[in-house]
């Protein structure tokens, strides 16, 4: 929508408005699918006791709700639905910070509603599983409090809980770095089905040792409802105060596998690490000029690179269309 | 085929009759594929005690009756294969109402003649299973009824059912929007194929309380039929009179999700609520004159969108050939 | 290639000899793998006593079979694979009935290959499951005939085995017309995917009763290779002489499955179903002239059929290309 | 990049040097990532008894390894992953043979890598699972080797074991010319998706006698970190000292598998089978001349294959961009 269209009093009102916020309105959205999937796959292996699905249900369902949460936004806002994913768009890819808090809340109040949702619709069976009208317990037998965020396996130090965390949160990085490079074998229109395989792939062979979190949305912003409706201050102290590794570790293990792809595979130059200095120049003399130095040209391979034209064939990512 | 050619002399007389007809007929057969898979798996599941499959294998064997389904039906119909995605249509998408009864009956048609096929497939192994030739009974367990409609987990209320519909049935109509929408990340020529995922992704992470119907004519469908070869009033009163959920909340859902997504997400004018007062206008001034005024531009943004023509390449269907 | 080409004395001797077998070698090949995946899923899931798959791993394997014979095939020979599929090309959409002998021997060929392979790659594993070296039974706990071709559950009549693997077949060749119509929602370049979840629902939906033969050529050639190698006759008098069911019912089936594609919703003028008299006349005065009047323009709906280049962009079949 | 542009002072240096390594680059961290994942699975479900995943899930596990491996390096090196499939380039479609041991060593290198990190991460859950710190065995209930390489079953004699990775490698090189042949139905944009497939093919349904090695990479790097990290001699010697045979086999074959798709179904005039006396001029008069008569035209069905246009609008692979 231009300007003159947004500002147009032929726009109607609500169009207005929904033009500045599309951003975090699909980030939410996406937010809230991928936790309506994803607990609510957790919820119904768990009150089910295993009869109606079982671990690789859970490895399906969280690929089907990041699918569709990146199918609901990803046309809009990218679909990162992922803070530590928005990270290292604006460390590597160019995007711009000061949308990185936007992204963030809305990813939070997203998964923060999809909890709530997947709770109301479960409540009687929680009741019954827990064995009676109002119990909420975390780390029995009989507990739920599994279904909303995640819990380390017993044996795992926290040494090895944050290892797990930054293993996972690195391939996730360096495999979403790795479908969206023009250079390499994109995805293009697959790029959501990819997503399911992907998530798949990390809970099925990374997920057992810590669940996975590998975001701070999808695993923060349910505890923290879990800690609203009564399951106690168990949700912040179980597993040696666990929960502030899927807060932490997503970022940094994100940040090392787009690190690995960026400076190993890639040669776009919206990557600092293809700058000269690596972009440190940037920093250190940050006051000096408004932008430092960037190469001009591209560092691909001319070659063996795909022409501008063939890509637009397969790609329906915005960026290629111009 | 023009008008010209289907009164033609030349033309074979069954073309030009099925050409007046090719919608229903569409319908008719996708949902007869649907059910004669959707059916089949639980009939397959149960009867063979579990051995010849699982629940997962029920996910999976909808998703396949949707996506052969939509395959059957959906250059020609448009392959809704539900009334709550046919009137969603019509609500949201400017699809003809006066459809909408012919599709319903359709959808209705079909599923019962494949619920009866599938009746007619398994006769031998229903009667070895309830152990007796000609037995038929709903809720125990050497039932069979429940091969071909839902019944609520027994812990449920009918507000809990209704609800666990209405969240199933959202989802499925905000996902189909968000796959369809030329203006986000649209599935193009793999909708039949995320559709598939879709649907599993229903009976995954919502399906265990209900059963996700989701879908007054594959539920009520072939609940018709059991009644008619002798399963007896209980397909109507089991779970307190649950069979009327499927009825309606599907069609409550679905309206809510799709509400949703063009609220927040979608930009398209085909939908009144991106027209001058959501659309009310019409209702309002219904005989004032035939049609409100619409904001004739696009609501999309301009720099995103990916244009027509890159659309093309990736979409098969129909409306955006022209 | 050319018959100049062909016929120059600079072409190498055996591509001027393979030029004339393609297809022939094509579908021996496809069938080949079709075999060694399918019945060596079979084998494997039956030797390790479930420990190294499932009844899913069965129906995926197939799937998979079908996915990779109509790789290495479809390009070649159309990757029938099927010698009903085949039939009904050559009734429904002028594939030349001369073809059809030869399709027919190198599909059996090949499946008899695949057969031989899965049995010398497995001898061992059958010697140590049967419980002796050289000991080859039939319909025990301990047999392996199983392995290689289908045999009917117990309580099955002739009649039910006939109904089933005809329903199986229809569904089969419906849905495979559904996906190649290109005025329909053509699977396009996915088609072999999408064989994979066609064959994936068939076994999943419809195949418990009799284990989904669907193929003259899949289950008749291994029968006669497990014969061959000492299974006994029991390979023929079980379930009633069953192995003829599936020599027949698939060609009936699948017979059965193209008229009601074609009849409801096919337009294209390939089909005799869309010709003045349904073709009949063609039967009845076939002496009278050499080619009964076919009308000459498309059935296709005008407003609603995607445009042929259009098509082109999402199908690679030879075809469409011109 | 131009040599003009590498050279180029302008150029930072890290990419100027990294421009000569891309290669093997790509192979090491697609052999990582294949690693991390498939490694990864056998990890959990051994682990965790079975708890998180099963025979499926390490089928399933090593595609996904291999996809996301592909994702990784495909459109940089091929993607090849493994020795034998480079072999197969160099035989039949003209890679360069100076480039065999380079990839080697990648993917020799990216495999041990890999493996040293699914130890570190899983460490303490193997001292769990061994029963005691430090306790490493092999072919024990208790033991962890099998984790990291493969080990084959216990009837199999050596014959066996050969035989079973032959016919695995086989099919695994056949199908990926099968899917790589433009002439054929190529899988273009899909490619790595389709990998997923075939090597769960492989897992289901050619498996479960010996591991499906097919890779010396994937087995031997893996198997001499186990070696480094107090696995002790047996991992040489378990299975009559099985350890060579995923060393050699996998060799013998992919160029078997190789040389059927090319001498039965394949046209183009890369490959040495459809040169005049199938190249074997070349090794005869090699000293003669610098090259032998190739055929210029291509051996491909005129009608039947695909435009190069066409094929465009659905692969992106890097040689039919030119």
């Amino acid at each position: 929508m231009t300007d003159a269209i947004v500002h147009s009093p032929e726009t109607p009102l609500w169009p207005r408005i929904r033009h500045q916020l599309r951003e975090p309105f699909a980030e939410f959205w996406g937010c809230l699918i991928l936790i309506l999937l994803g607990d609510g796959v957790v919820a119904q292996v768990t009150l089910s006791g295993g009869k109606n699905g079982d671990y690789q249900s859970i490895s399906w369902g969280w690929g089907l709700g990041v699918m569709f949460g990146v199918y609901a936004a990803g046309g809009i806002s990218g679909g990162h639905l992922n803070p530590a994913v928005t990270l290292c768009s604006c460390i590597y890819r160019g995007f711009p910070w000061r949308k990185f808090p936007i992204y963030l809340v809305a990813q939070l109040l997203g998964c923060m509603t999809g909890a709530a949702l997947v709770y109301g619709n479960h409540r009687s069976a929680i009741d019954v599983f827990e064995g009676g009208k109002g119990i909420r317990t975390v780390g029995l037998p009989t507990s739920t409090a599994g279904i909303f965020c995640t819990y380390p396996a017993e044996f795992m130090s926290t040494t090895g809980q944050f290892f797990s965390e930054v293993i996972a949160s690195a391939v996730l990085q360096f495999a979403i770095f790795a479908i969206n490079d023009q250079k390499n074998l994109a995805a293009g229109p697959l790029a959501p089905l990819i997503l399911f395989f992907l998530i798949f792939a990390i809970g099925a062979c990374l997920g057992w040792e810590t669940g996975y979190a590998i975001n701070l949305a999808r695993d923060f912003g349910p505890r923290l409802v879990t800690a609203m409706i009564g399951y106690g201050s168990k949700v912040w102290t179980t597993g040696n105060y666990y929960f502030w590794v899927p807060i932490i570790a997503p970022f940094i293990g994100a940040a090392l596998g787009g690190f690995f792809y960026d400076l190993f595979l890639y040669t776009g130059d919206e990557s600092p690490l293809n700058w000269p200095y690596m972009g440190f120049d940037r920093i250190f003399y940050l006051l000096g000029k408004k932008e430092a130095p960037r190469i001009e040209h591209d560092m691909g391979m001319v070659e063996e690179a795909p022409s501008k034209e063939e890509i637009a064939h397969f790609s329906n990512s915005p960026n290629v269309s111009s």
